[in-house]
């Protein structure tokens, strides 16, 4: 990460953070909680995102699903890490140098920290180290995902496609692309 | 199949076509001929198809992968049918009524005899049974791939979107899709 790139992210609220690319058997329910904690992600996503742990712990990571923690002390006496945050990432299978952003999300109580854009900044990082070109995010084109869409735009990602009723209907599915 | 769909397949080039929806061990081996019998897929592209098939077989069949196989009967004395095409499609995942058609592949020796098409609507048929509202296929944006393009067209898919170098630097994945 560049110095330009950190400047935006406040260290002071978050004391002690430090990323992790490596899965662990506790992070099966780190995911649950964190990608419980909004309004964002319904039960079939929600069981997809721990599967996507699971397997990674199952079969060693790949190239088709690797991921990136955010951890900060937990305050309590003799308290562990606390995961706040992921991103889970790969090669999109059969292309040269695409990579899909499967997964970013950041604990509801530490929202609004630059944690999201630190995460995707630094998942980005590790891409361009991997030979990436491309990186796409979808994302739903309803109102409740208006945040999740300006947060992509905000970190240089641009709407590249809409697929109408996609989702569900009046639930359009949202291509965001970036070129590294 | 209605009347009118199957008005344009041409049943004396293909006599005793028959499909048939239930992968066998045999498919395996049958779908790589079939993939590979074309210039249009690579080795790691053949790979992925035979794959979903072993899967398939492995686990039954599930939402997310479902087959139609056109077999002809062999010639030969004693002949067993001969597989000569197939798609596989599925339910895309997190979405209600959204259906991917990842494969269409039709041998090459047996092109231009309207297969590609019964296999579509046939395919678009099953869709619809199980509730599928709109469908999307993918593709490349390369040259070689005009014919796939025009195929898709022909049938009534609009390409919805493009995305730029997706599968290699020059190389565009376009995204067609049809509401049922």
């Amino acid at each position: 990460m560049s110095e330009s790139d950190s400047s935006s992210i406040n260290h002071d609220a978050l004391p002690g953070l430090m990323l992790r690319d490596e899965p662990t058997r506790a992070d099966v329910e780190c995911v649950r909680a964190i990608v419980s904690s909004s309004s964002f992600f319904n039960a079939a996503e929600i069981d997809i995102a721990c599967e996507l742990v699971e397997e990674t712990l199952a079969k060693g990571q790949t190239d088709g699903y690797r991921f990136l923690f955010a951890d900060i002390p937990d305050p309590r006496p003799h308290g562990r890490l606390r995961t706040i945050g992921y991103t889970c990432y790969g090669q999109t299978p059969c292309t040269i140098g695409t990579f899909d952003l499967y997964w970013i999300a950041v604990h509801n109580d530490l929202r609004s920290k630059g944690l999201g854009a630190l995460l995707q900044k630094e998942t980005e990082a590790r891409i361009r180290l991997l030979g990436g070109r491309r990186v796409f995010a979808e994302t739903s084109g309803r109102e409740q995902y208006e945040p999740t869409r300006r947060f992509y735009v905000k970190l240089g990602y641009k709407a590249e496609a809409r697929l109408a009723d996609f989702y569900a209907p009046g639930d359009d599915k949202v291509i965001y692309g970036m070129t590294l």
